[in-house]
């Protein structure tokens, strides 16, 4: 599968700290797309991340890790302009993100991208790439060939109005977007910065008004609801410990994906993804070192 | 004195490290003008800064500095945008800074900026303001207006091709912007890699060809080469004790201004300047708590 999107430095705070008062920070591998293909790659399937970073030494250092998790990052472009990075303070309430952007949106539309996404039987990305041109003529093209070729389409609709250029109606684009998608996963937040405040049912409706095949809304430690227009099914979490939610949304998506292609239905996907992510909250960081996707389906028995 | 320019974080990584391979960085108060709008208040000047940075908590950080070192700040303006960053590697060889730039170049012309310019005897700028629109268009406004009200105009030439657009001509822009100014102190780092390299002697001629009406080349250890256009004066270096270079060539700024503030002849303000850069060189960090002038005018004798 490929991942398309945000490559970055997460640059955070060693101390609980809501007004960045510490000095101190440690610069971490980061990027939702980016984790779901380290994610993917260690449940067992092929993935590329296809992303830009800098000619610099944060570029080197993304890259390397990359190497490192074992992945062939041929789908990373090195562009003018700086690693995007986005700071952030460790908090105990909502911690408040400050973005750097530079080269994550530099990211083109290559005969190799285009490679790569009709090698795909799955194409991924974010709200990142489709913020801000270039890289949201590259995602159209991207989203084109993967119709054309029949590559199922996930769509993270992670909105933040901070990455996007003000005066620009993000909302509408995203609305816009949804349509040509095949999967959408909001969290409760993402529906809320969105739309507004409502509850989840008149959430998962709206996208599927706006034209989403499926829609998973995730509800923290209150499961998820799922919809594919004509069916609800509700979720309950699989989590018995929660030790950290980062990359919980991540795990989920890199589980289901695993099972939808390995061949899994939907229902049975869905339940692949939320034991993967159970898995995570039991580990403190992004990217936790998953075990290959066999381990989940034995423990979830069965279609 | 009014300084006018980049108010930002400056990342650096904890550790000796040419190619950011630790993963721990410290977060400091930086930016040139800045830093002498600082080391001026210390020398005992009414100096003021005037620059722009985000609506995070990274300019309320660097606004709190300024007022923990006793300074008016309304100078500073808060924009949208990130406040901009620079991320260095210390490095014992040369560091190779990663850049992050966004509301420092969002620095707009206001009316309180041009009270504060005609208000002040002395404007300094570096090459921050001037590579980016908007604040191009504030600091030719500034220019102007300085120059109407006959108040005496600095400029650094710290010319780096990354702060510069891509693909625009940084170079000769600069050369134009020279023939406004009244002082120009290029380093023989500046001087390289705006001409190429050359001699000191050649490279300060070329500066007074581009119609600066005061050239003051600063050598390191060699210590500096000044010309009016008629005389050439070489100063040797005060500095007996080398223990950090950082910040020496501000201190050098601050000590020539205080002095020239203070109705000193040029040549005496240019060794109260490297007097206090001296200083500056006894100590680690790009801002020491530099003494007041006085303590510099009695160590250098009278006029």
């Amino acid at each position: 599968m490929l991942t398309v999107g945000e490559l970055l430095i997460d640059m955070i705070s060693s101390e609980y700290d809501d007004k960045h008062e510490g000095n101190t920070y440690h610069k971490h591998f980061g990027g939702s797309p980016s984790n779901i293909a380290i994610n993917t790659t260690r449940l067992g399937l092929r993935s590329l991340v296809s992303a830009a970073v800098g000619q610099d030494a944060f570029g080197d250092f993304l890259i390397n890790q990359l190497r490192c998790a074992g992945m062939d990052t041929q789908g990373i472009q090195r562009v003018d302009g700086s690693t995007s990075m986005v700071v952030v303070n460790k908090s105990r309430s909502t911690p408040t993100p400050i973005f750097y952007r530079d080269a994550d949106y530099q990211l083109s539309y290559t005969l190799l991208l285009q490679e790569l996404v009709t090698q795909s039987k799955i194409v991924h990305f974010s709200c990142w790439p489709i913020s801000r041109e270039p890289a949201r003529q590259t995602m159209e093209q991207v989203l084109k060939i993967a119709k054309q070729h029949d590559v199922l389409i996930g769509f993270d609709p992670n909105y933040h109005p901070m990455i996007w250029p003000k005066d620009e109606a993000g909302v509408s684009y995203i609305e816009s977007v949804i349509s040509k998608v095949d999967i959408v996963k909001p969290s409760a937040d993402d529906a809320d910065r969105l739309f507004g405040r409502d509850t989840p049912e008149n959430h998962v409706r709206r996208f599927v008004d706006l034209g989403a095949k499926l829609v998973v809304m995730t509800l923290g430690q209150d499961g998820a609801i799922v919809t594919n227009g004509s069916d609800m099914l509700r979720f309950g979490t699989m989590a018995k410990e929660v030790v950290d939610t980062t990359g919980a949304g991540d795990a989920f998506w890199s589980g289901f994906y695993a099972g939808l292609v390995r061949g899994h239905s939907v229902r049975k996907s869905l339940t692949l993804g939320f034991a993967a992510s159970a898995y995570q909250l039991q580990y403190t960081g992004a990217i936790v070192d998953l075990p290959r996707l066999e381990y989940f389906e034995e423990m979830n028995g069965g279609e």
